[in-house]
């Protein structure tokens, strides 16, 4: 079975990525999937590991806030809404060590919508969401998880 | 006036980290200083920077985490105790943008001493501990902060 082809806006997210954030390229992240079901990225172990031999979890920590930044983005792009996408909190929990390449699902919270968030942006210029990103092991348990709180500018709004 | 020296300890501790994690080298991070006030890691922009010209939140997220456990490890090996220490789970807050190079300061959270946490460790071989980190702005206020729950586990205990 073959892998969907990423599609072209996600493409260049991801090369944008690696242009723009120094950190990003030292995880040599890739875009795994972006699709309905979210974004996903992907990273490789070795540039990423511990002193323990595990995933760092920073590394786990920024490729998940750069997933949850990423889905906001991605959806704008798509709609060719030009906006900023701050992150304002993040709680992280680390479950299990992690002792291979990762890769971290960023879908909407629960009790948020895509429709909600995209009316109050329109109405006012600026709207809030929750993102919840997970690594999942083999197992598929979770492995380490991330619930974000990220705010949406409309760029002009804020001209 | 002159900056006092770092440690030998915290010395080792910074050259450690920068051979065992390779995201700690990418950020150049260094030991600032290590005293009664806890820990302190800096980081230069350059290589922290995201897509709008300041601190990338990853590299901000993964620098607080750091020095969390590195205050830690650094206090435990002071007084000749081998532990692991875990990151459990933490809670960042981004509360302005950080436009140059920057340093955290770890400390433990309100309500913890380390009297309290050095007698569990040794009557039940691991112990909780709850830190908390800032990134200040030149003018003192805190650009993004960091609380999070670490655990350490006696190496022998867990043998």
């Amino acid at each position: 079975m073959n892998t969907p082809p990423v599609p072209d806006l996600a493409v260049a997210f991801e090369q944008q990525l690696l242009a723009d954030i120094p950190l990003a390229r030292a995880m040599q992240l890739r875009v795994a999937a972006w699709d309905e079901h979210g974004l996903a990225l992907a990273a490789p172990l070795a540039p990423n590991i511990n002193d323990k031999g595990c995933a760092f979890g920073g590394s786990l920590a920024s490729l998940m806030t750069l997933a949850g930044w990423g889905v906001i983005v991605l959806k704008l792009r798509a709609l060719d809404r030009e906006c900023d996408i701050y992150v304002q909190d993040s709680t992280v929990r680390y479950l299990a060590p992690v002792w291979g390449d990762f890769v971290t699902q960023a879908q909407l919270a629960d009790g948020e919508s895509w429709e909600a968030f995209l009316t109050t942006l329109a109405q006012r210029g600026r709207a809030r969401l929750r993102i919840i990103c997970r690594v999942a092991l083999e197992d598929g348990r979770d492995a380490a998880t991330l619930e974000a709180r990220f705010v949406a500018i409309d760029s002009k709004a804020a001209a």
